[in-house]
């Protein structure tokens, strides 16, 4: 099999990462999913951003199982795979430590709908995880993070809400392509800042009423979005 | 007709943007009016800023139809017909999801005027408008937007006070000319910095007052200007 | 008579500030004395610093007038000159509009030094001038701008603490020379972000103990001072 | 005897402090052991980092004696050479006043272990030192300012927790190499960022559970680490 399309794909979406400002030093990983052959790409583990290649992008399979790539994948390689299995819809997983987000992670707390800005990527408050049991974190940790966050969207769309915060660590965003993904990280990252700035000088503001979130939310998501060129966009 | 100076003066002040901070992705844009023409330009909407040209800029006229351009225009066209339509002033609006001003909307909050970084640019608090109603965003949303704006302004002078921050979105601001409202745009995000970690210092904090908010306005904008080369600025 | 060094050294000084983050837009300018011939060289007014040049640069007397160029000198120019006069070593003025000073100028609060970083640079607070009366702010108010920072430093040695926060407008810094002006600016700039985030921190944070600051001011600025590579620091 | 390979690892360390946002004007140094021959590397006091060149490197002895150099060393020389003697495993320190570390050394606290961000790189809270007295800081000034360092670690392992905070002044981190050293501080001004604002938006917080940060440590540090292409991060 030639994985040449998914290992170009995986390797530009990390190498925009220190650009963005969403990660440091080497706090982040992009892998990207070709479900038909069952196999996804992933950033190998403590490698620079700016050394990265297509060739040295790692390449696993759905039962965790490496398949090509001279390096080890990211040591968070087992909550991504998790997140194929259980996310039926997307092709792309990005975690990083960007700043904000993180804060909220660290404080167990959501990040609620304050604003269109935050409406115009995500469909509500994007949730934070339970923390992980003493269990959970010594046997398949990496694993059993996923878990916890495919736990807490057994209530919530995925394909709706593609973020999350793991409690005490960071997020994960997700979507249709490794730069869809990318994006999600992104607008994450500048919802944190601005949720956070928001509640330092309103802390019992209210998020914004439920007309508003679906009006923009629709308009770029929904059947009739007019957002953009097309509706490839919705 | 020939759009040529305004595409261009819509298009280089729309790429100005994200070099100074005032937006992310795709999340702003500039309109620029030819009030003799009736017609204005504006960013079409969801493209890089890196890829605009002169030629890319949509024309609308004032009874919202497009007039020329291959690409629709921005989903926030209609908020700028209608401030174009009720302001008879400007010739251009901005709107951003800078992240400081995007807080004070988040929160309904105007910006007090706590500095004479603030009263240079305007002649006192920059207000936030109301939240709209659920009928108003299920209707016709962005010229509503532009509505709650009108609404305040009933005893404001817009051309005093060039920026509004709409509850729950963003700024907009307006101007003489592109270059002049983008420059106030960039104004507003340093004034709601200072003016957020003001309140983080001093929540009680009051503003300026009135005969230092006069004096500095007035120096730059009065009948007398003395600030700059000369009484163009003022 | 010859103004070139002046010119030169002034004009260079400005062209720093945007690099430095010390100033937006046109918010901030450098002055530069020469005592001997009375004369001190200054921005001009509403200039962007990428345009200056050392023939642009404004040349004024120490009583007023403008003795040199095409353009007007900086709106803050009588600021300058009155500090001129009543400062007896200081050969240059620098005023910014720089973000975290001004939040303390806003909030009329001088900044504690709660670190060495600040005792580095000033032995001891950095004040905060009482706000202008109307008579001032209507009268001669660039003129009386100063004169409430001279009668602040009436308790205060200039040379040791070369920084005030004018209280509704922002910081002065001076020194014996453009160059030694601008680094004091941008030191006040970093102190007042580190004491802002402390006092966020901890409200009732303390100042560091008096042993302390004589310390480290001492061993940068005191007859015996060993910062360096000579006592042309001290 | 040659000293160069530590005069050029010196060198390059301390030229990379103002490029990851560690420095500002000449506040940070890092120094270089070869404990073999006894001696040190470090940034002579006072010089730009751009002028920084393995020539002008000065050479210590672990007596406190300069062996090789035109310049001055570092004023913070007395600091690291004591603590090269009392840890007997690192090869280099660094010291900076990285913004958001020194807003910790300013308020004396200590940055808990919020999230495996900080678990990655610390074996627990970067604590904060006590203050020197009159006494300390009247005698040997610098050598005291080791001394409370090591007093602080009399119940901590330095290998595990490569960082303190000096109350009232700032951080220093440790490795054994320039580059590890100046990537723990790095680590350290991100952490010291995200735990202020983790602590704006949640005054309680608590650190993270001890089995987590046991995880993250170990996966990274310990025996079994799995994190990067091999055992030698361990």
């Amino acid at each position: 099999m030639n994985f040449r399309d998914i290992r170009e794909e995986c390797c530009e979406a990390n190498r925009t990462l220190p650009g963005l400002g969403l990660v440091d030093i080497t706090f982040g990983n992009v892998s990207c999913l070709d479900r038909t052959k069952g196999i996804f790409a992933i950033k190998p583990s403590g490698v620079d951003y700016s050394l990265l290649t297509p060739e040295n992008i790692t390449i696993m399979d759905l039962d965790g199982k490496k398949v090509e790539g001279k390096y080890n994948p990211s040591s968070d390689t087992e909550t991504h795979r998790r997140l194929f299995q259980s996310f039926g819809n997307i092709r792309s997983v990005v975690h990083t430590h960007s700043r904000n987000a993180v804060v909220f992670a660290q404080a167990g707390r959501g990040i609620p709908c304050f604003g269109t800005t935050h409406a115009d990527y995500f469909y509500g408050e994007i949730p934070a995880t339970r923390a992980l049991t003493v269990e959970e974190v010594k046997s398949a940790y990496e694993l059993e993070t996923a878990n916890v966050i495919v736990e807490l969207f057994r209530d919530l769309n995925p394909d709706e809400i593609p973020a999350v915060l793991v409690s005490g660590h960071g997020p994960f965003t997700w979507g249709s392509s490794a730069k869809k993904a990318v994006e999600t990280a992104l607008a994450l990252e500048i919802v944190a800042e601005m949720a956070l700035k928001t509640l330092l000088l309103a802390p019992d503001n209210k998020p914004i009423a439920r007309h508003l979130l679906d009006k923009h939310y629709q308009r770029k998501h929904g059947a009739n979005a007019y957002y953009g060129q097309s509706n490839t966009n919705g």
